[in-house]
């Protein structure tokens, strides 16, 4: 379709979730408006927005007036509605099922582990919570282990040396261990490979856009 | 691609996470090989398997002689692979992006919670495993109630009223509960919807083929 006739309207929260999608849409360079709900602030639990999204989350994107949810499903569809930004491998390409096997990894181990992290003690039991948060811990580190192997020391990109969806989501990951007791920056290739993504004209942009001013280059 | 030319082969465990893969493949009717391996037994360690598999799991899909893993990702390629089986709303369909949202749900929230609720003392601490059980319980009740409530009292299939491969993962998915506190079985839209799908000559098949008499229709 047209870029000129597309329309979505972004709901995110500074660093949450939603940041891969926001990130995507300033590098696809669509038109976008987007919708401050701010997690700390609690904004989320509004009847107004979870109308828009009953689990209470972010993001979710109006895709031509319907909302969507699921970040890892928003930026398939993405790459889908704008082939030519080239943002994943095409159908049929050699690299196609390597990159829907990294985006489902990503979704599937490292997001559940960050969840397990961060909100142990508000999803279940508060007495369950360091338990939950020891194994979310030790997956992660697999994870990174993973990835920082995945890479190697060449590598530039988690697949076919080029930029896709996957490298939206695996930064905006990495990103969150910041605070965490071993943050991705520990990984040598994961340091070389954020650096790298993070040097993107988009990233500074978004940083700007959400008002984030932690885990810069210039901060490294 | 043309059928006659494609080459899969599938390693697979009875009733495992390839079985949603496997059922695919029947139903799409193209020509595969299958091997077992036997999780049961342990095989998923042996030295060959790890070759294809490092994390040693099942499924693996040689596509066109390369390794390939993580069943959703795989049921997204098969259905781009064989577009003319529909088992997936196509690119730009109004249904695209429901089932994308759905198969991302159905990777990144209920089969982690599985993963807890079935390996919570080989994955982490043995001591913490009660904990991340309790917390895997409490996430599958919410994500049933969600589907079944999806689901209504119309609808057979979880998108667009026509079978696709969310239906696949779903069911199996389902499957996995029939030994847990709530079996998926006990919410009335989820069981219409599972003894539809089970209702399927290629479930039967698949049934058959890897040697698995639980949980059938039959035995409802």
């Amino acid at each position: 379709m047209p870029r000129d006739s597309t329309s979505y309207v972004l709901y995110y929260s500074p660093g949450a979730a939603s940041m891969a999608v926001h990130w995507m849409l300033i590098e696809l360079g669509v038109s976008f408006e987007s919708q401050l709900i701010d997690i700390d602030a609690g904004r989320q639990h509004d009847p107004a927005y979870l109308r828009l999204n009953p689990a209470g989350r972010v993001p979710t994107l109006m895709v031509d007036g319907t909302p969507r949810h699921e970040s890892v499903a928003l930026l398939i569809l993405l790459a889908e509605r704008h082939p030519e930004a080239a943002l994943a491998p095409e159908p049929g390409s050699v690299d196609r099922a390597a990159w829907l096997e990294m985006m489902v990894y990503l979704a599937n181990t490292i997001l559940p582990a960050m969840r397990d992290w961060f909100y142990a003690g508000s999803d279940g039991d508060p007495a369950g919570a360091e338990a939950v948060r020891a194994l979310a811990c030790r997956r992660l580190d697999a994870a990174w282990d993973k990835l920082d192997a995945h890479l190697g020391e060449s590598h530039d990109y988690l697949i076919g040396d080029k930029l896709s969806t996957a490298d939206f989501m695996a930064v905006m990951l990495m990103r969150w261990t910041r605070n965490m007791p071993r943050p991705a920056l520990g990984w040598p290739n994961l340091a070389r490979y954020i650096r790298q993504l993070r040097a993107r004209p988009s990233f500074t942009e978004l940083n700007a856009r959400e008002g984030l001013t932690e885990w810069r280059n210039e901060e490294a």
